[in-house]
């Protein structure tokens, strides 16, 4: 037996959600049918309304429905610290620690030539010309310690060379509350090769 | 740093999805605007046809757009047999199993008082009519062999008793594949009681 084809079709647009397969979108379906309908009205409308009118920040290229995003407008950062991140996620993260009063640029990815990701669309571009047109003093790459995240970052490194801003990468070492010994060798490098005085 | 307001939305409305936290419902929102708008439209476009037309088969009241579903449209399945499960997904399960050619009646759901449901939320007037109505020889009572399940099966036993039909209840014992060793004592009681003569 099948399913019905709205339900069919329903399943089927689930699994194109991240971490959801067969049996889940399954589950999904027959939940809202069976108990949530309008749940179910509330996530097609939010759906339709997003896709609709959220772009990027014209600024930072977070997502946002406005020109400009809450940070970007927000008066209370500071404009001469410039943070790269490759995700929104990443923002939130660095949001959440509290630990950062600057503005942002969201790359909304990374470099990877073999699918096409190159620095046009990266939009690399309007970082530069930020670089160039506002007063910035310090420009934080905090793109992901992975092969990629590095060779991005070190692809605006070469980018940004001609302007005269300090470019700082943050750090990379043991995690607060790891244990040594469970710590991989390659960051374990890096924790030796970034050591500081201690003060 | 909050998400923005079409964003939330879109996030809050994820949460209502069985097995969806705050966490996924933000990694759905954003995958979908970064890299999957067209599957985001189909979702949508499939939810709010789904939830407009989607309705109960008045036969078996499965979900479906239809009248009457698939099985009980179909002229192969012997309808002298009527197979009573709590859940469309029980129905799909026992469909894959091949080892059932008759029709059946979901409750959508078992007997559960203090939830507010009872016979007429499951819609034992159906089932009764049926067997009033339709020749059906015998009813298997395929609710899961749980609490509630038991109990709504013992329910739809004492309704139906005026009717002439044959009503069974499906084996309880040890599974396929199991080992005696790590099977509960009330299966293990169960298995016991259900032998059967060697044949």
């Amino acid at each position: 037996m099948a399913h019905s084809p709205l339900i069919k079709q329903l399943i089927d647009s689930f699994t194109c959600l991240p971490g959801v397969g067969n049996k889940s979108a399954q589950r999904m379906a027959y939940y809202l049918l069976e108990r949530d309908r309008n749940g179910a009205r509330q996530i097609s409308h939010a759906l339709t309304q997003a896709m609709e009118k959220v772009g990027h920040c014209s600024s930072c290229r977070i997502l946002t429905e406005y020109e400009l995003c809450d940070i970007c407008q927000s008066l209370k950062r500071d404009r001469q610290v410039l943070c790269v991140v490759e995700t929104p996620s990443d923002v939130y993260a660095i949001e959440q620690s509290g630990s950062y009063r600057g503005t942002y640029f969201v790359l909304m990815g990374h470099l990877s030539p073999l699918d096409g990701i190159g620095p046009q669309q990266l939009h690399l571009d309007i970082l530069k010309s930020r670089i160039k047109n506002e007063a910035i003093k310090e420009l934080i790459l905090a793109t992901n310690a992975t092969v990629e995240g590095e060779a991005t970052a070190h692809y605006i490194v070469e980018m940004l060379k001609p302007y005269a801003t300090t470019i700082t990468r943050i750090a990379h070492g043991v995690p607060i509350g790891g244990e040594l010994e469970y710590i991989d060798g390659s960051t374990l490098g890096h924790a030796f090769n970034g050591r500081q005085k201690f003060s």
